[in-house]
C-alpha cells in the first residue's frame, strides 16, 4: 500500500501507513504561505480493503469550515470523479473507501492539469476566430495564456473579459472555462454566434499555472494570493496580475467575470462590486439582470446565498472584481462554485463536478447575451 | 452518370440524363395524393462535372412558394449537408453543382431515416428512466414508437407531449427531437433535471414512419395528412392519430410542443391555439410567455414572422394543437422550422441544418421550464 | 407484446401470442423462392417477462442442420449483439429469453443494413484513393456500388477483386468488408500501404441489395442464388453477377475472394477452386500459402474443418470462385464464416460476431500480402 | 515572439531572439550527466513568419550522427506531429518553419507526457484482466508502474516481460507500448486471446519517469544511464532498474522485449544477445523466427540494417537483453526504433511517428505469438 503525489497539482505527504484503517496522511502548504488545503493524492495497492485515509493536520486548513459537510472526490479513471465519505472532527479528516481497483487517486476536487490546460488551448486555436496572445511568464517559466475570440473586428464591440483559477486549487473554475469556451466556439449555437457578433472576448483560463502545477490551495509561486494583487501588481510577486491589468488597460473593459470555488458555502453564488467608491445603479442594475438570466438558464445556480453585500465604499480594490469595476465603471463579477455540492440541487453521487462546471459555464453564454447590450 | 432514389426516404424519377447539363428529374407524388416537394437521390458518376440538375415538374409542387430563394441540400459523407446554388422558374426547379466525389446526395433537407430513428429509440432505452409504449401499427406495418420519460411517480406531474414529422418530409422536425431528447436526458443538466422533476414526457419522434420510408412529403400510406385528422382519425386511414389520441385521453395533457417545417417562411416561429372555441387569456399568456423564453434562448428563433393569427372561433379542429388545446384546456403549439434558413440568423454555408435543429430543439427544453410552473 | 419487422432485412410473420410463453412466428420464403432461414424482428412491450419465442416453421429451413447447437442473436441498442439460449426439437426453434428492455432485437446473425453499407461507402470515398464505380442498377433499382482501392497507377499491379454477401442473409461477409477496408484505408498501416504499392482492388461490399433489404436468405429481388448464376447471368435474373462479371472481363483478375457465411459448420474455412477442369499446383500452392498465412493472422481461422475437396474437374463453374479461377487462372477462394460459433475459439456470450469478423477481414490482409508477389 | 518549455518533458533554454530568422537555443544537458538531444519547446506569437530555430550547441549532443537527415518534429495540436525542413551543419541545427498558429510546438520525437501515462495505466485497468503492481519509488518520488496481464492461472504460462523507456527521450517506446497494450486489451482480437491464454505478462510501460518528466534524453534522476546498471543496479542511483531486476526474479522470465528509439539509424531494428557467455542455438534460433515473424507481420520492420552482431562473450552484462538473457537463459532482445523515419517505408509528413509506433507494438503480438510455443 502506497500513497504518492508527484505529478502535476499533486499534493500530499505521507506520514505513515500502519495498516489500512490508518494511513496517516499531511496536506503541505502553499509555497512561502501558510495556506493549506488542497489535496490530491494516488493509493495504491489496496484493492478490495476498508481504508481509512486521515489527513491529520485537516484542522489547521485555511478554511476548516470548508470540510464541514464535505465529501472528497476520487477516480479510478481519473475522469468520472465520484464521492466518497469523508468526516471531521476538528482535526482530522477521514476519507473512509474500499477502492475496488489497485489504483485510485483522491483529491479536494476533480483536478485539472497543466497538460489538460494546454489541450484546451491548442483545441480553442483550432477555430480560426481564436488567437494566442503571450501575456508573459510566470515566476515557474510557465506560459500566461491569453485567448482572443473574435468573429471581426473588435471595434464597436462590447470587451469582455473572463479570468479564472486566480486561486489554483479552484479547478472548478477551469472546468467551467471548458464549458463557456466549447459552446462560445459551436459554429451552430445560436447564443455563441449572436454574442460574437456584438463582443470580442479575452479569456484567461487559467490565472495561476504555477500553483495549478505545484498543487497550491492559493497562491502563486512566490506565495501571492493573486486576487489580493489587483491595486499595485508586481513583476516580482505578481507577474500574472501585472500582465493581464496591462492587457486590460490597453483593451478596456466592458465586462468581467472572475470565476473561483469557495470551500464552505455549498452553492454556486456571485459576489459583486457594490463597495466599490463608484459604485452606481446602473452597475448595480446590470447584476441583478445577469444574475436574474443565470438563475433562469440554470437551476444551479441561485442568488439567495452568498458572502452577503459589502458596504458602501469597504469593498478590497485589491480584489479583481472590484478593482475593474471601479477603473472601467463596468459590470465586474465574482463567480464562486462549491468545493462540495450545490445544495439546492445536490447529486450524491458526484456533488459538484466537472460536467455541472462546465454545464455552468454553458449557461453563463444566455446571461451574458441577456445583458450585453446594456453593457456600455 | 446514374440517378437512384430506392433506399429509405428517397424521392425521385430520372426522366432522362442527355448530358451533364441536361439531367431531367420528376418528384413522385404522395401515394394516393397529389401532394409532392420532397425529393432525395444520389448522383453517381459524375465526379468534377458541372451538373444541372432540373426537377422539371417543380412547379406543379404542393408549395411552389418553398422554391423562391430556396437552396438544395447536398452531401457527400451523409453527415455533412451543405446548401448548392438552386434556382427556380415558375416550372422547373434547376440545382446547379459540379460534386467532388463520385458519389453525392441531394435533397430537400438533410434526410433522417427510419434506421436513425430506431438507433434514436434504442439509444434513449439505454436509460432507466425511459420506457417505450408501443402505441400500435402503421398501415405499413411499422412501430409507432412513443417514449415516456419520467425520473419518478406521473402523481401530480405536468403531462408535456412532444410529437413531431406528421409531415414526414419534415425531416427537420425528427433533427429536432434528437436534441430535445438528447439534452433532456443529460444527467448533468440543471435544467433537465428540474424538468423531469416536475414533469413526465410523452414523446412521438416520428409520427409518419410510413411517409418517412416512403420518401412523402406530407401524408402516410393512405395519402391522409394527418395534421388533418384530430377531429376524427380512424384505423383504416389515420391509426397514427388514432393511437396518439387514445393514448393522451389516457395521460390527460398539460402541454403539446407539436414540430413540423415550412416549406415557404424562412423562420422559425409558432403557431398558437387563439382560434379555438375555448380560447382563454390563460393560454394566451402562456403561449407569449413561451415565445418569448425560446427567442431568450435562442437568437434562432422569432415571433414576428409567421402565419398570422386565427380569427376567434375559427381555428381548424383537425389539427393537432387546436384539437388538443380545445379537449384539454392546454398549452398547445406548433412549431414550424424553415426549409430555407433562418433569414434573421442565416448560414450561407448550410442553411436551416440538422445542428441548428437540434440547438433549438435542447432550447425548448428552457422555454418550458420557464413556463412549467403555470402549465395547469 | 408485439412482434414486428417491418424495416430494413426483417423477416419474421407473427402466428400468434397467446402468451410470453407462446409467441408463434414463422420465417417468410425469400421471394420467388424456397429458401429461408434468415429472420430479423423487433419484440416490444416484454420487459422482464420470461419469453418463449418459437419460429415453427424452422423445421422446413434451408439448413436445418444450421440449427444444431445454434443461438440466437440479441440486441436492445442494435449495437451490440449477445446470443440468448435456444433450441431445436426438428421441427420448432426456441428462442427462451427474458429481455431486460421495452425493445428487443433478434436476428439470425447481427444485420447489417442497406444505411450502413451507404455510409460504409461514403466513409470510403472520403479517401483521395478510393472511386466509386456504379455497374449498374438491380432488380429493385439500387445501385450496385464497386469500390475501386488504387493509391497510383494499376500499371504493373496485381488485380484483386474482393466480393461478399451474394447471399444476402449471410451478413458477416459485410461486417468482414468493414474490417478489411478499414485497414485497407488506414494510412500508417505498414501492411496496407505495401499492400497498395504492389496492388490495387475491386471491391463490391454487398453483391446481393435487393436480398439484403428485403430480408432474404440466399436470393436476390427475382429469387436466383447469384452464387449459381456466373456461368451465365443474364440482366434479366441476375443482373448483379451479370454486371460485376463484365467489369472482371475489362479489369482481369489476379486474386478474388468471394466472402459468405455457412449455416452449419463452426469455423472459419475457405472452399478452394481445386474442381476446375485447369487447376495447377501453382493454384494449389498459393491456396495453401494463403490459408497458412491466414491461421497465422487470426487464431479464427482454420483449415482442418470444412467442405472436403472436390474431386478434379467436378467442380460448379456456375460458382464465383471456380468461374473466375477456371476464367483467369487466378487464385480465387470462397471465406466461409459460422453463423454460430467459432468452435476452435469459442466466446459464449457474443459467438462469431461482428467484431470478430472485422478482425477476421483485418487479418486477411496478412495473408493477401504474404502471397501477393506470387499471384501471377 | 517566445519561447518556453516548462512544462512536462519540456527541454530548452532560449539564448536570444533578435529576429524570426535568429532564434536561438541551446538543449540543457540530462542532470549529473553529459548526455543532452532530447528537445521539446513551445513558440508562440510567431504566426505567419519564417523563422529559423537554431539549436546552437547540437554539435556536442550526445549522438550528432543523429542529426543527419533528421526533421525536426513540430505540433499545432498537441496531437498531430508532422515534420518540418531541418538541416545540421555540423555545430547548429537549423529548423526552418513559417508556423500557421499562434502557438506552435516542436520535439524531437512527438513527446509522451506523465499525465498521458497515468491515463494510459488507468484505462488498462479498466480491464479486469490487468491488475498493478507499485515496485516502488522513483528518486523524485514518482510511482514505477508494473502492469500485470492475465486471463487466468500464471501456472503453467510463459512468463513475458516488456519494458519500454529506460531512456526517456526515445517516446517512441511508449507509444509503441500503447500500441501493443491497446492490442493485447482487445477482448476479440484472436491473436491477443491466443497469447492471454497461454502467457501472463509484466509490462512497464515507463522505465524512467523521472528523466520523461524533466525532459532528459538518457538518463535518470541520478544521471544514470538505466540500460548500464542491469548488473548490479542499486536503490542510490537506478532504483528503477532494482525493483524491476527484483521482481523478474521473483517471476521468472521466458521473454523480454526491450522497447528502445535509435538516434541514428533510420530502420527499426533489433540487437540481440548473442555476446552474452550462454548464448546457444536455440536462443539464436528464437531470435531469428521473431524477427522473421515481426518482418511479416510489419514491413516497417526489418532485419537488414542494425547494430552488428556482438563477438560471442563480448556482450554487456549491464545492459537488460543481455542481463536478462543470460540470467534466465531466455529470449531477450532490444527493439529499436528511429527517431527519423524508416527509410524502407518512407513517409515525408511525419516520418516515424506515434502512429506507425502503435502499429509496430501492434504487429509484435503477431510476433511473440509465432514463438511462443518454443519459449521454454
Amino acid at each position: 500500500m502506497k500513497i504518492s503525489s508527484s505529478f502535476d497539482g499533486g499534493n500530499i505527504s505521507c506520514r505513515r501507513i500502519t495498516s489500512p484503517q490508518d494511513i496517516q496522511l499531511e496536506i503541505l502548504k502553499d509555497h512561502n504561505s501558510d495556506f493549506y488545503q488542497w489535496f490530491y493524492f494516488r493509493l495504491t495497492g489496496a484493492a478490495d480493503q476498508d481504508c481509512q485515509l486521515k489527513i491529520v493536520n485537516a484542522g489547521g486548513a485555511a478554511y476548516t469550515a470548508g470540510w464541514e459537510g464535505y465529501q472528497a472526490a476520487a477516480s479510478y479513471d481519473r475522469d468520472d470523479w465520484f464521492r466518497v465519505p469523508t468526516s471531521f472532527d476538528g482535526e482530522t479528516l477521514t476519507i473512509s473507501h474500499c477502492p475496488q481497483r489497485d489504483s485510485v487517486y483522491y483529491a479536494y476536487f476533480a483536478p485539472y492539469s497543466m497538460e489538460r490546460h494546454a489541450d484546451l488551448i491548442a483545441d480553442c486555436l483550432d477555430d480560426p476566430r481564436v488567437r494566442l496572445s503571450m501575456l508573459g511568464n510566470t515566476l515557474d517559466g510557465q506560459d500566461l495564456d491569453l485567448l482572443e475570440v473574435a468573429s471581426g473586428e473588435a471595434q464597436g464591440r462590447k470587451i469582455c473579459w473572463l479570468i479564472a483559477r486566480q486561486h489554483p486549487g479552484e479547478t472548478m473554475a477551469e472546468w467551467w472555462m471548458e464549458g463557456f469556451l466549447d459552446r462560445l466556439l459551436q459554429t451552430h449555437d445560436p447564443i455563441a454566434r449572436a454574442l460574437l457578433e456584438k463582443a470580442v472576448f479575452y479569456i484567461v483560463p487559467n490565472m495561476n499555472p504555477d500553483g495549478s502545477r505545484r498543487g497550491h490551495l492559493r497562491t502563486n509561486a512566490a506565495g501571492a494570493n493573486l486576487n489580493r494583487e489587483w491595486d499595485a501588481p508586481t513583476l516580482d510577486r505578481s507577474p500574472e496580475v501585472f500582465h493581464v491589468l496591462n492587457k486590460m488597460k490597453e483593451t478596456s473593459v466592458d465586462f468581467l467575470l472572475d470565476v473561483h470555488g469557495d470551500e464552505a458555502l455549498p452553492y454556486n453564488f456571485i459576489a459583486g462590486t457594490e463597495g466599490i467608491p463608484s459604485h452606481s445603479q446602473r452597475l448595480e442594475n446590470l447584476n441583478l439582470a445577469f444574475q436574474a438570466a443565470l438563475r433562469r438558464a440554470c437551476p444551479d445556480f441561485q442568488s439567495e446565498k452568498g458572502y452577503g453585500r459589502n458596504r458602501p465604499k469597504s469593498g478590497n480594490l485589491s480584489m479583481a472584481g472590484n478593482a475593474i469595476a471601479e477603473t472601467f465603471d463596468c459590470l465586474a463579477m465574482t463567480l464562486e462554485q462549491p468545493f462540495k455540492d450545490s445544495a439546492i440541487t445536490p447529486d450524491t453521487r458526484v456533488g459538484w463536478s466537472p460536467e455541472r462546471c462546465r454545464k455552468l459555464g454553458a449557461a453563463s453564454l444566455d446571461a451574458l447575451f441577456s445583458v450585453l447590450d446594456q453593457l456600455r
